[in-house]
């Protein structure tokens, strides 16, 4: 099941897509049965929610705008080196433990509105991830029942100020401007995907040439060992977000380096889950 | 103006002190004008609205369950590495840059809860800190206008897991353990402090004890600092909580370390602000 976040006509709307495509319905319908940060908040079957959204309208995505499928999580938990490929180009050393930054919502964008490129710098990076959402809280979850404390996956742009994120050792800074944070297009389910979205392809896209490519599977830090190891120090909350970290290929590590431009077009692309595009603005021109 | 959030009877209340004590309203009585983390989140003239209050019934403190003056921050950017002492005692190098951290809601307690030591580690340190709230959003704000998109002063104990957060670069985990940030006791109007809480002698102490000892003029990146560089990066919004450092004398550097028990009672008082208490509790015996 795949379900949508959207507004139209200054109403929100939720929408599902069970492979019929999409169905669903805004606030000012009759039987809304709530916005989709909403039902996680509440922790709601959102697979049952979305079955029942199968007899409603026909929405067709192109003619609304999509939001992030939680515009303001609680927590948005970034895993930093959990590919070894990225690891090497980054010249790090393997983590015994998670690598753990912070996103705010201020950083947040929706499938297909523009990544801000600030005029403070010129190195803007990309970075493919798939990210899981939190449905059921929990702390100190045991690895063998962290999955069922997922709500769903998603797919994100962490896209990155390298250069703010590197002037100190903690990387917030660099991780945090406005508009760098392109989180969607929607939610799948957990029952769409393998145990852990594990074994899926995944790959970033820059004006349709392949910079990242890997699986899951690669995951240092997989889907049910982050869940255990993070809520062994926080509670996790309905709606907070676990962004699992990148595979090699990012722009700075290349020789030269590549940083995304105006009029860029960058695609985070996981099997089974969707593709996520957002063109780059400079932030003059962005709206 | 020192302005409280707590609660009492089931019902939420607010109470502010302009010199002649406690005067406030619980959300059951007419006139409750909100809660202050409401008030904060409207942009209200809390500097107007305490001196309302003072024709209210007194309060007392005692007898009230204070909680943090905003219980859940839109964001929490703690800063490290922000007085001279503590980078000498750390062993790190002068930031050219604010290093930024962050904490997360679930982590915060008020004043008078116990600080909780959880099973994982002995190695709880304090840290006595000021904290900023931000009453008026900006983005890319000058320094000279900084200081107008402040609410008010308070206090933190930024107690930190001192195993976990150095378990990996990024410090995250260790600093954001359930009931380990201790925020409070109230708000301070910037009215009542100098420009910035410029100059203000700031204490830590243990069971009575001083263990760290400095004034907000040594700070590296002081109030108005921060808001301009954070803002380069971020939206600032009503409610965000910026943490501004600890001085030196943490329990980690000194020789042998000393960290914080079950029964230890923690203090931070800054100078006009007033002082944060909170007991350590093992965590099983914390509720």
């Amino acid at each position: 099941m795949r379900i949508v976040h959207f507004e139209t006509g200054g109403a929100v709307g939720i929408a599902a897509d069970a492979g019929s495509g999409w169905h669903g319905l805004t606030r000012r319908d009759g039987g809304f049965p709530g916005t989709l940060p909403e039902l996680i908040a509440q922790g709601a079957d959102l697979v049952r929610i979305g079955a029942s959204l199968a007899q409603s309208p026909a929405i067709d995505l192109d003619a609304v705008r999509l939001l992030p499928p939680v515009p303001a999580p609680p927590k948005i938990l970034c895993v930093g080196l959990n590919y070894d490929d990225h690891l090497e180009e980054s010249g790090l050393n393997r983590p015994v433990y998670p690598e753990i930054f912070a996103r705010f919502a201020t950083s947040l964008i929706a499938h297909r509105a523009p990544i801000r490129r600030p005029p403070e710098s010129t190195a803007l990076d990309y970075e493919a991830e798939l990210a899981i959402v939190i449905g059921k809280p929990g702390r100190r979850i045991p690895r063998d029942q962290a999955l069922a404390h997922v709500a769903g996956y998603s797919l994100f742009n962490d896209a990155t100020i390298r250069d703010f994120q590197l002037r100190t050792p903690q990387w917030t800074m660099g991780k945090n401007f406005d508009g760098s944070g392109a989180f969607g297009p929607w939610l799948v389910t957990p029952d769409a995907v393998p145990p852990g979205a594990h074994g899926l392809r995944i790959e970033g896209r820059l004006n349709g040439q392949v910079m990242q490519q890997s699986s899951t599977d690669k995951l240092i830090f997989g889907v049910a060992a982050l869940i255990e190891m993070i809520s062994v120090a926080m509670s996790l909350e309905r709606g907070d977000v676990i962004i699992t970290g990148t595979p090699g290929g990012v722009g700075a590590a290349r020789k030269p380096p590549v940083y995304m431009r105006a009029g860029d077009v960058f695609e985070v692309e996981i099997e089974g889950i969707g593709v996520l595009s957002n063109v780059v603005r400079d932030e003059a021109d962005a709206t």
